[in-house]
């Protein structure tokens, strides 16, 4: 195991705050299958980002988001984005590009680290060109091609750490961790 | 930055081996778009397992995978399974069923990594309930809904740490990690 000695609940408070991440996904294609963005969007929350931008917008999908945040707690939302170009030149923290052709992400962490707030952008299968030259960072989640899905996952554990057991905020259910089977206390075993 | 101080290189060579990999993927949908069970074998072939299998087959999909580890390097390949419930019941090492019921996978970690062997299973919107029993380990990685390519993707990177910008094998071609733009040696720039 690579990660048998670390320490996260404690190298985290030694050290800064955690950030505050985004996601912005680029590329949506409204009408094809939405389980690729969808699944964007559900891993963001689950690892921990604050939210995520959508261009072009996609309301079916943000209301299908938004109901998983009423179920399962905490305020993640999907927001629409009309001009994400914009948005990627005023937002105020640090643009890092996911991308098969960027630098390492284990080099590129420490620098990452030092920003109170991310916005970790992810293409679909075409990505514009000039989100290379925006991008504070272009960040690379291994040099082979996979997921937009694995590398929004991986960026925020390696940012954020594993995701907590415990409930969140006021979510009128929450999982009891169990060898076998499913447990479930105050809803239906229905994730 | 919750990873700051972790040597994985360093903790390798002092511990066991890293364990070989296998990805299992069952309740794929041939027919329907195909683009989410392609992206858990690109995240399995990306993160270092070494092959994935999947059920029912779809020869279509094995193929375009195939194409990829032509073009990219390495052995990675999809194997048709006909029957998931025997490979379960007989593979050489232990099963790891990922979902959000299990116990946590921080937690699992160092169980997990006395295996030489493991082969992680991923459900689709419908997992068969005989798979809680039929695993060794259920494990969650997060206890909130997500996505089988995030739940692969972060499983394995914390097996087998971060994959390195080396070529792989006789790959064709290989990326040059880049702070800005595409570069990439001996074919074309096109994931």
């Amino acid at each position: 195991m690579a990660t048998g000695s670390r320490d996260s609940s404690r190298s985290r408070s030694v050290r800064r705050p955690l950030p505050e991440v985004s996601v912005l996904r680029v590329g949506h294609r409204p009408g094809r299958d939405p389980r690729l963005t969808t699944h964007v969007a559900l891993a963001a929350r689950a690892f921990g980002a604050r939210r995520m931008y959508l261009h072009p917008r996609d309301d079916e999908l943000a209301g299908r988001i938004a109901a998983v945040s009423h179920r399962w707690g905490g305020d993640f939302a999907v927001v629409p984005v009309d001009d994400w170009n914009s948005l990627v030149r005023s937002f105020p923290g640090a643009v890092v590009h996911l991308t098969m052709y960027g630098l390492p992400l284990e080099r590129s962490l420490p620098r990452l680290a030092r920003h109170s707030q991310l916005l970790l952008v992810v293409g679909g299968a075409k990505v514009p060109p000039e989100l290379y030259r925006r991008a504070r960072f272009n960040v690379a989640v291994g040099h082979q091609p996979h997921s937009e899905v694995a590398a929004v996952a991986v960026t925020l554990e390696r940012l954020l750490g594993l995701p907590r057991p415990a409930r969140r905020g006021d979510a009128p259910q929450r999982i009891v961790p169990s060898a076998r089977g499913k447990r479930v206390i105050g809803g239906r075993a229905r994730p």
